[in-house]
């Protein structure tokens, strides 16, 4: 990316091991990610430009010498994080505070829309599928990589538990996924809000019970009503506005939680006071994918969940560009890249 | 209080039965709280007034025709909050969350910096106490009207448990019911940051193994150090500033919580981001004290903790405003009024 609406396909020098704890990836499957889409929206132009991608489902090429646990044509998936694996945040399954935590895509580090990329502490980072590359649910495995895991850490930030009642603030794939989990983890009742048709469709095939499509004080009133007149038990915040922010406060219940994983887009938080006041927690981050593969996917292998739905649409890596314009346009919810 | 920096001890009608839930109380023991310290600081001039002070023992006087568990004599700990004891709240042991919940001193409820007054919803609000209204042990019951279990509330939002670090920030008497609470909960490591001598000192008898009195940047640094390099598992807010909220989720290591028991004094919090990509988690707000009593309260009866050291200096009513003006110049921790 080299500014803002502006993605390119680029030619660059093939990716290579560095450390003796890298691999080399082959990407069979990325996709774009609505936080892709901040600065496809405000990034000033740049020159070099910025490698894009956080999310993939790659075969291994190669290995460094230190490597133990993979090895070549291993099928993987690829946090959207990496994480050495032996730190005490990675023993405590919080990959994303490891003590050598980068994003892809970050900070020099090659983004996964492409043919290949290097990844360091490979061991760590990387996830062994039980499954071939052509794999038929490929399209929710691949959701392993950020969107399902993101909308469980919401939901577990949120405190979702058998029997509550669950507000879910966006209708993007991490919201859609987000329904998902806390669905799983036996929410009783699920809102979504949002005003996409479409979106509005799919979450609640994934479980949501109810629907809010207005905005503001009006929308705060209508989830209060629907959720027993105080509000929601757990609130998931997935856009990370500051409007959202304070809806998502707003609508807790007293002694509520709101699980946070839309990236704030602002130093301070709104509702400071509302959350006080009415004791409510508020919780999240980036999520620690990387520990929730292990216990999200025998429910994808086994058809309980169909997270994969997410994906509306597949481009190519020379359509990349038209994959952000649609995403951005709301044409398509998520947009998967098959290099 | 008429205004910042007046304080008048007035002439009022005595109070009387209102409805049959009511019960009258004669205070036998009261006190100033840091947090009447803020109108005392900023309250605009007023011609009416505000009653003041919401922490009290005291012997029932009397009680309406509905009022099922107390009876005339009865000697009683008097919560900051009034709650009804019966809605959901209540029984989720969230009482300051009640259907009914109102403050003592606000909106027009009178205040206990006086010799009698009317309490609302008697049952649910009062909590008999085992033990006679001159027993040695009165400093440290009265605490469980408001500061032990607010510092109590604010180490429960921090998570801590046993063998946790907890940094506590304040060294007013909440923060120091903090550091009892944290090693009652079982902390290894309790870092009090301040910088007065006498609270210092307290805080160290109280169970705090190291000092910070450092402020900014630097602070966060010291702690950091101090707590493994990475910060504190639990941190206890204990002031409600923004400098300090923002240091509070500075210090907190990654994947910790911050209990908030100091009112926050603006409506956006400092350090959103901060805590978003440490995944910190930011709880607390009017602590159920009412919920903690019967927990705490063996702990004080058989000598286990001694909160009521944090009164330094008792008063008559006469003498209040001097004590309003000793806390604020940091004079004295906390007044006793002794009508």
């Amino acid at each position: 990316m080299h500014g803002a609406g502006d993605v390119r396909i680029e030619d660059v020098p093939d990716a290579t091991l560095i450390e003796p704890t890298d691999a080399i990836l082959r990407v069979t499957r990325a996709c774009i990610c609505g936080s892709d889409l901040w600065p496809y929206a405000s990034m000033a132009p740049s020159e070099t430009g910025q490698s894009m991608g956080h999310e993939a489902i790659a075969i291994v090429e190669d290995v460094g010498a230190e490597v133990r646990t993979l090895k070549t044509g291993d099928l993987v998936v690829m946090p959207f994080a990496i994480s050495d694996g032996t730190c005490e945040f990675c023993h405590e399954g919080l990959q994303t505070e490891c003590a050598h935590v980068a994003f892809f895509g970050n900070n020099g580090m090659n983004g996964a829309q492409a043919e290949a990329l290097r990844i360091p502490y490979a061991d760590g980072t990387l996830f062994k599928l039980p499954v071939g590359e052509d794999d038929a649910l490929m399209p929710s495995l691949l959701t392993l990589a950020d969107v399902l895991g993101t909308g469980h850490h919401a939901a577990v930030g949120a405190k979702v538990s058998p029997g509550k009642s669950v507000a879910v603030v966006g209708d993007g794939a991490v919201g859609l996924c987000g329904v998902i989990a806390a669905k799983r983890l036996g929410a009783e009742q699920i809102i979504i809000m949002g005003r996409h048709p479409d979106r509005i469709a799919l979450a609640q095939e994934f479980g949501a019970t109810d629907v809010v499509s207005e905005r503001g004080e009006e929308a705060v009133q209508r989830v209060k009503e629907l959720a027993g007149g105080y509000g929601a038990h757990s609130v998931l915040e997935c856009v990370g506005l500051n409007q959202s922010t304070e809806t998502a406060i707003s609508i807790a219940r007293p002694g509520g939680a709101v699980g946070r994983v839309g990236v704030p887009q602002d130093a301070m938080m709104p509702g400071s006071q509302t959350a006080f006041y009415r004791n409510v927690t508020v919780s999240g981050g980036p999520a620690p994918v990387r520990a929730y593969i292990e216990g999200l996917l025998p429910d994808i292998l086994e058809g309980r969940i169909q997270p994969g739905r997410v994906f509306d649409r597949t481009v190519g890596l020379d359509d990349v560009p038209d994959g952000y314009r649609a995403m951005a346009e709301r044409e398509s919810i998520k947009v998967m890249v098959k290099p």
